[in-house]
């Protein structure tokens, strides 16, 4: 069996690039070393190969069920959570005085994706608890964080985010769902919610729901939205589970892949519920959690595009077939296929998109810690960073190493594509990714009509210089790639102010995603950059991988921004304009 | 239930753009007028809406399986093939002394493409029954036409190709499958072949397998492979089908989609087998059925992106969700998603990828006509014409009719992902395309390593000068499109003739893949010249919806080629080169 990750891909953007074992000199991470960062390391590999990964087929072949009264799923889910929650890493990146371990965040993600690369549907359940706690931590009182959050991150309780509703998908200012004062502080939820993620099962002695929600009065579209905690079960001041709470599975989703997440449609009515914060603010609550689920769903893409591309690398380097297209003496052994060029191509073009989109999701995990523990000035450019790059954290990897997925059955040949050989399941389960935590059409609209127009375009200049400066410090060797970066920035700055010079938003976002789409390969291309640098002047065939890499994706790949760039450059409005009754 | 293929279209593609009424004052089609055609035509949607259709779902769900004595079909698919039988059209385009219809291929085609549309696992049986008795009509010796292939033209038969093996996939040179000469003119074969598509099943009397195998003594490679029928059952002089012959089930892979097709491992031990024509010639013959194979796969690729393209469109105009990003008032009703740029973009995307590959296999469709009863010059053009189309004809809706199915679920949302809705399964059937019958990848070797090379250019040469005249022949409103086009063709000409400036071929194929991209994108541009140019000065919402299809093909697609051309010029070598230890 091929690794699930590469631990030496680890290494080397955690300590060789990123400089982790740097942040324990800060005081948050004091009681922390490289050593610890590594052992936590270790136990996710560990667990993720021996509690994750064997159940992976069988969570697909077998999903959950619902009988009309209980889910039912195979008792290897439950074990994984035991072995995950015995990690500590529910908490892993929270504060000690909540149970946490204070890890930075860009080891936690790291971390994290070893289970996700493993199996995405049971890594899922932590996901969501762990956003769901974060959360509360920030906003909800005290007592709720107590009766909560607490057993959350022990594993006793799991968690759930309840935005979408049958009318209301992408469009959350539809959202219907009521919520009325009981009187005595708490609220009563009446209404229905779907697509929710882990929203039933046995696998916690309850689930924490957190509820975007109207109370009466409130105005119409997403300013009258509040946030609620609306647990399954009933839960005491004295911590103990009672009884059910108004909230019921009308029914489960059967979904493509990612089949062993419950994906719920539930119906509440008349629950018990508490505010989160303020009334009116959910929307601004929920964004938090929204956030960092955007993240992980980009980390979730990378992992199963990168476990993709190590089963295939494997498959092609043992599987013989055929001969060089110069001198086919079929008196000649057959050669493996890790031979021809266009199945190169596909590995290498998943190289760089699966390591590629690493890189990123571990950047904007080392933002969130630059954010909560940089100085103030440092703290809020991560902040603004990280702010502008998310949809292409969550949109790139959901297209990009969803295609490594695809090369990867390709590379298979017939037997990819059959369910004795786990990339058809890879493929099938990273196929959610663009569609949920906002679809990756709704991305390229976060990025291009808000993250690089707000506070006077400050993300998207942050961004350039950003990438600027990594190209000045790029050695000699790579002057070539530094200025093909360096003219995308400066075409990245054009067109942005190009589009919206007229302020009007039907024709800015016309073509969106293909703004989107050149974005994102250039920030990739700073991720090859910044990569390659690292890399520069160490001999070796692990390093010679990452200037080979960088080299493909600068002279394969980052070609393909010249059409979108042609596209947005041109004004072309046909999208925006044209008859639908054409279709 | 939107409709599974547009007639609209198919009228418009065959008659007012190919004109197939006018084939009809040839003798072959004597018999033959608009109304008979378009008869068959009729049926062929009737038939598929009610017989293939209703239990597309169910062939997923309740797949193939094999207790180790038989193969279990669900019964839905066995009424399908009766009822298809029962048209006549097993013998569609075939001589009428074979009991054949006479239709045109271009008519056939598209009477079949009905059937892949409503059900592609259903449709693959007689797809390769007619394959395997077209190949034995001009191979094969009188008797053996008698004894075989009348009863597969009746339906009482069924025919596949075995040329896998184990560790012969896409290097059919070596095959190891051996026959030995039995002395009284039949043959004994033994071997094992995979990926044996309809290999074993009950749904006729016998199956008809078509066997590449190699006579001891014959030369290694491809040259020493000869071709066999090899009935499942021995079939007596009189026609009778009497007892097994020995051909075993080894088993069924479990494929990701495509599931109602049984894919088999076969294992023959001497099997009492029939030569083709001449030993030796095994894989020239064997190419017949290859090449109408392969294009019945660009047909079906075509077919499941075309009826997902319809269920798309469909679904985006009943869909409320969201406003347009002018004017957001949260009070204003929900619109259309088929309102939004984004939405559009995936769906005017997906009818340029299945309404070009439409037009392109019934083109080639049309090639087969001329090639079998145009006049000598005339005939020998389409033949070459067809040749070098056909990797582009099987590869460019395998890669982009797949990525309509993508956009179909895309445009869905959530419920895409879901089993409640048919274009997942969409998708997963669509995926075995890319694969089966030569790999894209191979499709890319064939067109560049030999298609555009042979008779010293002669296909090539042929291509441009009718692409150049379809560009002559626009009207004027179509002048840019027309410049467009030819200005491709001046540089697929110029980049064939850098690649093989050497003539090393592992320099000039290093990048196969997008070269084939290249020439199929411009090939696609073509077929849209070709439509506008039928569609000019015809107003409507129809030939509007040409136009602007048309419109996005040449503004939005077509730039596509110009990162793939500029690789091909820069003489880019990285993948032949690369030290694949790097990996």
């Amino acid at each position: 069996m091929p690794s699930i990750l590469s631990p030496r891909d680890l290494e080397f953007l955690l300590h060789e690039w990123l400089d982790v074992a740097a942040l324990t000199t800060r005081p948050r991470f004091a009681e922390h070393s490289r050593e610890t960062f590594d052992a936590f390391l270790e136990v996710s590999a560990r667990i993720a190969e021996r509690e994750f990964a064997p159940h992976n087929r069988r969570n697909d072949l077998e999903e959950p069920t619902f009988d009309g009264e209980r889910v039912h799923i195979i008792p290897e889910v439950a074990a994984a959570l035991a072995a995950f929650a015995d990690t500590g890493l529910l908490a892993g990146s929270m504060d000690a005085e909540a149970g946490g371990l204070q890890l930075p965040h860009v080891v936690a993600r790291a971390c994290f994706a070893w289970f996700q690369a493993a199996n995405i549907a049971t890594s899922a359940y932590p996901l969501l608890t762990m956003a769901n706690a974060n959360l509360l931590l920030t906003h909800a009182a005290p007592e709720h964080v107590a009766r909560f959050v607490t057993p959350m991150l022990e594993g006793r309780f799991s968690g759930t985010m309840c935005l979408s509703e049958p009318q209301a998908g992408s469009s959350l200012s539809d959202v219907t769902t009521r919520a009325t004062p009981a009187g005595d502080g708490s609220y009563r939820v009446t209404g229905g919610k779907m697509w929710i993620s882990g929203g039933d099962h046995e696998l916690s002695e309850t689930i924490v729901h957190l509820v975007l929600a109207r109370v009466a009065g409130a105005p119409a579209g997403v300013k009258g939205l509040s946030l609620f905690i609306v647990p399954k079960h009933l839960v005491g001041d004295d911590g103990r589970v009672g009884e059910r709470n108004g909230v019921e599975l009308a029914g489960l989703n059967h979904k493509m892949g990612f089949r062993g997440t419950t994906n719920a449609v539930l119906s509440f009515t008349d629950s018990t519920a508490y505010l989160v914060g303020e009334e009116g603010r959910g929307l601004a609550y929920m964004f938090q959690m929204m956030n960092e689920a955007r993240i992980g769903v980009g980390a979730g893409a990378v992992a199963l595009g990168y476990t993709g591309y190590l089963h295939a690398l494997a498959y092609a380097r043992e599987r013989l077939q055929g001969r060089p297209v110069s001198g086919k003496d079929p008196a000649a052994p057959p050669v493996p296929i890790v031979r021809h060029p266009d199945v190169r191509r596909m590995l290498l073009a998943s190289k760089t998109y699966v390591e590629g989109g690493l890189a990123l999701v571990l950047y904007a995990a080392r933002l969130v810690d630059e954010q909560e523990t940089g100085d103030a000035a440092a703290a809020a450019e991560a902040a603004l960073l990280l702010d502008v790059l998310t949809p292409i954290v969550k949109a790139w990897p959901s297209q990009w190493c969803l295609l490594a997925n695809d090369h990867a059955i390709q590379v298979h040949g017939g037997y990819g594509y059959t369910r004795e050989y786990p990339v058809e399941q890879f493929y099938r389960d990273n196929r959610l990714n663009p569609i949920h935590e906002g679809t990756d059409g709704i991305q390229g609209l976060d990025l291009l009509g808000r993250k690089v127009v707000m506070r006077d375009g400050a993300g998207l200049k942050l961004l350039v210089r950003t990438m600027r400066e990594a190209a000045g410090r790029a050695p000699a060797e790579l002057a070539g790639y530094a200025e093909l970066l360096t003219a995308g920035c400066e075409r990245l700055v054009e067109v942005t102010g190009k589009l919206w010079s007229d302020g009007d938003p039907e024709r800015a976002l016309a073509n969106s995603t293909a703004y989107l789409n050149a974005a994102g390969h250039l920030v990739i291309a700073w991720m090859w950059m910044e990569q390659a640098t690292a890399a520069a002047d160490r001999p070796g065939a692990f390093y010679d991988g990452k200037r080979l890499a960088a080299r493909y994706f600068f002279t394969h790949e980052l070609p393909r921004t010249t059409a979108w760039f042609e596209l947005l450059e041109s004004g072309d409005t046909l999208l925006a304009d044209l008859d639908d009754e054409c279709l």
